[in-house]
């Protein structure tokens, strides 16, 4: 049961955001240039890194629909989504997605746990640093996400077909639209 | 030192917004809107609760820059602010404000946490369901603002004369102008 009144049936974060679409806009906004903006990581990386933070926070709606949305978005699908989100050091990922995935879960305990080696780590796999500050900024913007989520109780769905039917809306018609 | 090649000199959150603009945008809109748009919580109330979490989450820029952004809008200025920092069960604010700041404290640490006698507690005292929600994303934001500033180690301004600088021309022309 959502802690305010939400309308009534509509899943997560979407509940939220017809609830109070001024602060719809820059939050859709925001993920629309996070995850599906110009960008030398793919949108499938982005959405990996997503579902990778939202699951550390155990956000079951975020870390499902975004798994979802990475599923569909890269070549390898869901079985790699589920390898990144047991272990992103065994799973069959570039060195430079693994070296950001290690930023982004520092991130998400705290950002001053960032170090210089993390850094220069991701660097030395070839991480630019417009690609270094997008993970810093997806990684801290799932933290608010997952609490924002969390945080009002909204509706989790748990038929995996509304989190396939949100994905595949999403991948035609980008964040922005759907609020 | 900054992890990625910020512009150099200009301090915390600013530094970013700058070397990423794309993502600025989305981010500015939503301070402005949370933190001085339309509603019954006062300007000032809602840089409190920015600063409180700000300083749970023990981000010297965001909590120095937020705390002076709540003075410069608060009747009772630093003195007040400084109390709510220390304990907000003893300051001398609404007991609306103080739930309000009870669940943005259980926001800031897990949004699961946030349970339905937390809301009924800060409904009893007249809060409403767009102030909660506010209160619950203001916290929320604020777990990403701080990672984003620490994550990137953006310079920190010792002086407070900066922060005082920056309050006032946050203060006279809001956020968004600033980017």
């Amino acid at each position: 049961m959502p802690h305010i009144d939400l309308p009534e049936g509509v899943p997560g974060i979407r509940s939220a955001m017809m609830f109070r679409p001024e602060t719809a806009g820059p939050l859709l906004s925001l993920a629309e240039v996070l995850l599906r903006g110009d960008n030398t990581l793919s949108r499938g990386e982005r959405e990996l890194i997503a579902a990778y933070v939202s699951n550390l926070n155990e956000c079951t709606f975020c870390q499902s629909s975004h798994s979802w949305f990475a599923a569909l978005q890269l070549d390898e699908g869901m079985p790699l989504v589920e390898a990144v989100k047991r272990d992103p050091e065994t799973a069959e990922i570039s060195d430079k997605l693994r070296a950001l995935l290690r930023i982004a879960a520092k991130v998400r305990a705290d950002g001053r746990s960032v170090t210089e080696d993390d850094v220069a780590a991701a660097r030395a796999e070839g991480a630019t640093d417009v690609e270094i500050h997008d993970t810093v900024l997806i990684a801290a913007a799932f933290c608010m996400f997952n609490r924002y989520v969390d945080g009002l109780a909204t509706l989790t769905p748990v038929d995996p077909a509304a989190y396939d039917e949100m994905g595949r809306r999403m991948a035609e018609h980008g964040y922005v639209q759907r609020s």
